[in-house]
């Protein structure tokens, strides 16, 4: 099987072109390219499909061989995939994902892409939705208790649940492991959430660690960028357009007024192409 | 840079075949593949080089670009890389290593190599030379205070230190995590030590779990299940030929009685080839 590593800011995936030829045992192949010592070693699989309903589909895998509704990393290299290896010439494409069809720009410099905006959607405030349970709509700096400690929360949903925290001291000194966990299963949050620690730097510059459900501490989460800066915004404390500091890298957010959706701009790089021969039983 | 990965169960490097071209900037080449998110991922690179001591020059690096000497789940994939790739058709080459000229004998199935035996040199076993502080020689069965309790280690060098402890309990089962550091970094080991916990299932077959000094938990250490049969050996626990159980798999150990060298023979395996683009301060 013929396959491209790339990464976004450091969330990294196995890319497989399924346009011409269709994959089986695909969960199962997941899970095997996944693993580092006897795999490939990835956070998951995204196949690249043709599409009836847009440009070209996305078919997300993570590394446990469950299948994964959309990534915010991933897509920005689906679009570098599509455009670099010429399955397309558009520099505005549509991607089908389980979360919807996703419309993305790609910035192209000397026949290559090097950044892509991405439409996120529209940030769901209501508390049943993203979901947690709280008093008032929207859910801005409202107080809850956790490791024996009161904090201040602003809750979004960009399609799955985020918890922001705005801290004064720098992200890389946060006890993070110590802390994450107890947001994540906090009863407040019935379907458990991630959770963002910020800081700002300015009005148009945050720094931020994410420890997300079910994964920890992760180099960047797209979803988790858009919201940060959404609730830096509910809270008055950045601009509607900022760049977010990740371990991993950069990402630009901005959430339109006009249109009330969330635009993540941030690079896509790929890494190497390689050849794997799978086990017989995933061939078949 | 083309390169293959391959693994000796599970530990697992980048092979680059050197024979024919030189590679400049190693260290910081070894460190940027090395990393999972942002390179390839794996344990470290080696080098396939010729020589004109042995056959073939076997140079490796760890994942932090460090320079490794000898890694015994790594040569066999270094025999298997060139059988199988026809730089030599000889079932029996002489490697040179940091650690010395290393002698290995391919099994060959199908025109290709399965199995690889290493002859992993004599045990070292005076206390001074292991190093290890002791008052006889060898260290067999040697009480030793570890968080708050008394076990029994035997010590062994096989170029590298080894503290064996032979356990009643499943090793799956062995708080390896809260132990390990503490036998790592212990008084008696001036150099630190590898710590071997290992369970004997019968004469030839044994379990073990391993800590690995500078590493913690891994996979497998090839000097470590050679240094566990020399230890069932000297406590009367085991054969001279034994089948070691790992986390990556199985190895088979032969202490021989005729020139008191340790044999083991294990699998190599070829997971994927690649090309990958390296930073342009790194090829220049």
């Amino acid at each position: 099987m013929k396959f491209t590593k790339m990464h976004g800011i450091g969330n990294d995936y196995v890319y497989v072109d399924c346009t011409k030829k269709d994959l089986a045992h695909t969960s199962e192949i997941a899970k095997y390219v996944s693993d580092r010592h006897f795999g490939i070693g990835s956070d998951g699989m995204i196949l690249i499909k043709s599409s009836e309903k847009a440009d070209f589909q996305m078919d997300m895998y993570n590394a446990d061989g469950s299948r994964g509704e959309m990534c915010g990393n991933g897509i920005r290299c689906v679009a570098k995939y599509v455009y670099d290896h010429h399955l397309t010439d558009k520099t505005e494409i549509s991607i089908d994902t389980l979360a919807g069809i996703k419309y993305l720009k790609l910035t192209v410099e000397n026949g290559k892409v090097v950044k892509v905006r991405v439409n996120m959607g529209q940030p769901i405030l209501a508390p049943d939705r993203i979901p947690v349970i709280a008093e008032k709509e929207p859910v801005v700096a409202e107080p809850i208790k956790v490791c024996g400690k009161e904090w201040k929360m602003t809750c979004v949903s960009m399609g799955n649940p985020h918890a922001v925290i705005f801290i004064d001291t720098p992200v890389k000194e946060f006890p993070l492991e110590e802390i994450g966990p107890h947001f994540e299963n906090h009863a407040r949050f019935p379907k458990r959430t991630n959770t963002e620690f910020v800081r700002v730097l300015d009005r148009q510059t945050l720094e931020m660690r994410v420890w997300e459900r079910g994964s920890g501490e992760t180099l960047a989460c797209g979803t988790g960028t858009c919201a940060t800066v959404v609730a830096g915004v509910l809270n008055g404390l950045c601009d509607r357009k900022a760049v977010v500091h990740l371990l991993g890298g950069d990402l630009e957010i901005e959430w339109n007024e006009d249109d009330n959706c969330v635009y993540m701009t941030g690079s896509a790089t790929e890494v190497f192409e390689g050849e794997i021969t799978l086990p017989e039983e995933m061939t078949e």
